[in-house]
């Protein structure tokens, strides 16, 4: 079963206790990872027969279509599942800023020995 | 508090209840994602301090520094986190594949509404 679920072709996720997988989207063109959060098998599979990601709100216990109230979807481009099957990387076309702050990604600071420190967004 | 996190420049990791966080590893040259892990605080000051990606392994219980027993490890060239500080970003060079199957990435399938196809690794 682990072999099977390392390198076969067959989708079996492994949910945590909480029914999760860590999704990681990146922006199709540059690369850059714009967010980290999670989905359950319901948000998955709306993301692979929508084309848009869907998540799973940890803080609001609830289903999350990224966008669905700032506008600012992500156009699924390719999905990816990692060999234990517990986190999927989704390459997406972002309609506007991926972070609530209004960065372009949430990852806009770089951590060093001596703390944070910003990012320039288009670096 | 949560604006600080969120916005500040102090290194604050929002732990979940088993002390970790999440981790993703890009390549710095392509930047195709390598990998999904986790770190606790001790991985994350090592993978800071050393220049090299450390993790906490859940199956095992222990620390783990990448490439310790298979020499591939991950050389790492910029360390970002996210809005929230549960999940940082490494961008790495690697030193040979980086997935326990042989694969440069642990990705190597795609997800499709009819299941998993394998991905060309220099696709």
């Amino acid at each position: 079963m682990s072999d099977a679920r390392d390198t076969g072709l067959t989708l079996d996720p492994k949910y945590d206790r909480d029914g999760l997988i860590t999704a990681v989207v990146t922006d199709v063109d540059s690369g850059d990872v714009l967010m980290v959060a999670h989905m359950n098998a319901q948000a998955l599979a709306l993301t692979v027969e929508t084309g848009f990601a869907h998540f799973w709100s940890r803080s609001r216990q609830s289903l999350w279509k990224k966008g669905e109230s700032s506008g600012h979807m992500l156009a699924v481009r390719d999905i990816r599942i990692d060999c234990d099957q517990d986190a999927v990387w989704v390459k997406a076309v972002p309609a506007g800023p991926t972070c609530h702050t209004g960065a372009r990604s949430c990852f806009f600071r770089r951590v060093t020995a001596e703390g944070l420190t910003p990012v320039d967004a288009e670096a």
